[in-house]
């Protein structure tokens, strides 16, 4: 396949392969341990025609080092709850945390193939997928992962001789797949794409390492090797200072200011329309829980904008078992020694359920950016990363829409000096607030920003002119009808 | 069904209705954000005949409190992710952290009635789950939830009059389940379990409230009085102190020193019999995956007792896809904010794969109870708690298997010196081993203890006699490889 028939194989004598093992392996049992307290995590990509060496390998590293700290997933066909959600959603919420191993065998590059060779992609789908699968792990490395790519290959010959093998061994037997064979005999009409995929993602930040597996020994210490390798270089690497980042000096459009705050609303008409939405939305998402079709709702805006109010507004109008509302605090330790996207790929709701997003992933471009907490690299490359996941959930059949509860300073202000007398409320009005408060300005060109960088027909935004509660609250659950509907096929 | 035929049922005024929902609506609301900051969570058990109006009252609890700190799951036939773990597995998963409510539609209380009704409980069945709700009940009121029961009741006529009213309101009907006719259909059959399942768990720590349900209004306003005086009356409670607990002078078996420590192998025939079991428990692994059988392996001892060495030989015999290890130190604060087992219960495998634990729950009854880390109350109640979760995986078909690596303080001390000088093992002797070591004899009568109180034939105690590293190894295999075969049936 990727080794040239004909070639003489690569092979190392027993000798050779045992005279290295005893120091390799307290290299790696170090290079692990020093890991634990390092700030990133490595993940480790097995994949190749050659599936029993494959496994293999993972039993090898599960050997050589501690298999404590190694998170083991061989990727096969996908569980139901994984089948409702986008594709990728299984490899995130399996991400190890810093410190630790991810050992992935399959994954990504095999289930993309696996469609593709399976004529379930067409040209177009298949170059989706590997620009997808590229921007992962882009995402990853950009994050701080190490991630090293295996690719376990075996001419057509040595893979015959494995699989009869396999099949004679009783303690190998067992682990055969129905499509082992099948892999052999379609040998030559899966070398084109497997080519086509190697080559487009063997990245600067994500190279293959091809491996020639005819040689056990030779594939294992080649394998080995090279994670203690870079596991090694990359703890021994300086901390780089971040590059300070160009901040062009380009102005957006400006989304806020271009919103009508005067619009408000009667007593009556809301209570009107409050009713006539409250009803249609109840029975768009009947519609949509039966169509399997998931609305991802995320709501953001200025402190004392409405955000509750509004929410509130809407899901009263749901019943309860087909929704959840996820708040967004201060990330857990646990979310925190992962990339910042895992916490909200976690909550990614089973089709046909909605989940509602009380502050969201935009904190990282807006909050993060003005507070100190995300790098100028770290939030400007965000836009891409947050488009590339809107666009994932939107492919997956879910109907992402994106809200910035939208208020006038002097409104603010009003809002606080009610809030802080109103007995149920005065909880919500803290010193952070007024601190805020007084970075308006920073965060009216931020929002405008990630406005005008992350508006998409997939997952637009909708700037709710806030002033007055009652025309909010109607804006909002029109909107999501509206959007519904149109999903819907509706219209 | 439990409302007498023929009594009128209760009913309020809409006038009196309305009156009393502002005043509740912001009371609620105040308790739920000074349940925020509480050290407790709140749990919601919704129930009954009426499955239309339980659905109703959890909208409306959604609707008056603040839906972003309720975890809202109504619990229908399990998920496949689910069938693969023991029944009570999904509802530990869902446990609201301290500080939230969690709302259980149906669950418990529902699934094992349904099971009665459907036939597929045996009577001994069913008094077994009825105990197990019980304890699963009072292991979370043990530690501190508020757990609120509510039977919605429907007289035979009224609950007619619901399904047929259910079905021709469009807002409604897709809401309609196909056992919801069954339901009124056999109606009297299934009041009988009913009245059993409800008298049999109304418990002094978490009684049920049984609820009229034919008047709408005064069901929502019962309840939701119910658990604003619940929540309020349990924030307003006095902290009382720890009862000190009642230590019994009981002394138990001696279970470590019966175990003869001298006991050694020889080098080669250490290798011999590795080769061996590793190839045996290998096989056995294998029919164990197909049988959808899974080993649940607790590994605990002295520090330096050799379990990363026992659990190295046992992983280096089995696929990397079969097994995880799953390593114990402190609780994260999201481990923390629940019962203290809820952390094991996640890492409970899908049928056929392997979980090895490298320390374990015993860590309550052991260093938490030694340090201090649980009160007396605490540990001493967790011997029962453990018997019951182990007891759940035996029913589940996991083969449960314990160990303690026992070895002489002597041999400690050599091993503790050695490590010191060792390159790669170094990281792993810390002035934390040597104050441990101090408390030796605390520990031995911990120990004792638990071993006398947990070992039972669904989830034995092995004691290992590990100065003889190579011993305490083929010791440690030989004994999965025998339990594995007598449970897969081969003796």
């Amino acid at each position: 396949m990727l080794t040239e028939p004909g070639r003489d194989s690569e092979k190392i004598s027993k000798n050779e392969f045992e005279a290295q093992i005893p120091q390799l392996r307290v290299d790696l049992i170090n290079a692990q341990y020093d890991l634990t307290t390092a700030d990133f995590s490595v993940l480790i990509l097995l994949a190749g025609n050659d599936r029993i060496g494959v496994d293999h390998v993972a039993d090898r590293i599960n050997e050589w080092m501690d298999a404590r700290y190694i998170n083991t997933r061989i990727f096969g066909a996908p569980f139901e709850e994984e089948q409702q959600r986008p594709r990728f959603w299984r490899y995130w919420n399996a991400l190890p945390p810093h410190g630790r191993t991810g050992l992935y065998g399959a994954a990504w590059p095999i289930n993309i193939l696996a469609d593709k060779v399976n004529g379930n992609f067409k040209k177009k789908d298949f170059e989706r997928w590997i620009n997808r699968a590229n921007s992962l792990e882009q995402d990853l490395v950009n994050d701080g992962t190490l991630v090293l790519k295996f690719w376990v290959d075996l001419p057509r010959k040595a893979l015959k001789e494995r699989l009869k093998t396999a099949e004679k061994d009783p303690d190998r037997a067992w682990w055969m797949e129905e499509q082992d064979w099948e892999v052999f005999k379609r040998y030559n009409e899966i070398a084109k794409p497997v080519k086509k995929y190697i080559e487009a993602t063997d990245t600067p930040h994500a190279p293959w390492m091809i491996v020639d597996g005819t040689d056990g020994n030779h594939r294992d210490l080649k394998i080995m090797t090279t994670i203690r390798d870079a596991i090694v270089g990359r703890l021994n690497e300086p901390v780089a200072p971040a590059p300070a980042a160009a901040i062009s000096g380009t102005s957006y459009p400006d989304a806020l200011g271009a919103v009508d705050l005067q619009q408000s609303l009667s007593k009556k008409e809301y209570k009107q329309k409050l009713d006539k939405y409250q009803r249609r939305v109840h029975r768009l998402m009947r519609r949509a829980h039966e169509a399997g079709f998931s609305p991802v709702l995320a709501f953001e805006g200025w402190d004392a904008g409405g955000k509750g109010g509004n929410i509130r507004r809407l899901t009263n109008a749901l019943p309860a078992r087909s929704y959840s509302v996820i708040p967004i605090a201060a990330p857990t330790p646990e979310e925190k020694s992962r990339h910042y996207l895992w916490r909200f790929w976690r909550h990614l709701p089973r089709a046909g359920n909605a989940v509602i997003f009380d502050r969201t992933w935009y904190g990282r471009v807006t909050v993060e950016r003005i507070e100190g907490f995300a790098t100028d690299e770290q939030w400007q490359r965000a836009y891409d990363e947050i488009n590339d996941f809107e666009d994932q959930l939107a492919e997956r059949g879910m109907l992402v829409l994106k809200f910035w509860l939208h208020i006038s300073k002097a409104e603010q202000l009003t809002r606080f000096q009610a809030r802080e007398v109103t007995d149920y409320k005065k909880h919500k009005i803290t010193d952070e607030d007024y601190r805020n408060r007084e970075k308006w300005d920073d965060y009216t060109v931020a929002v405008n920003e990630m406005i005008a960088k992350t508006n998409k027909p997939h997952a637009p935004w909708h700037v709710v002119p806030g002033n007055d509660k009652r025309f909010a609250r109607i804006y909002v659950l029109k909107t999501v009808c509206d959007a519904l509907e149109r999903a819907l096929g509706e219209r």
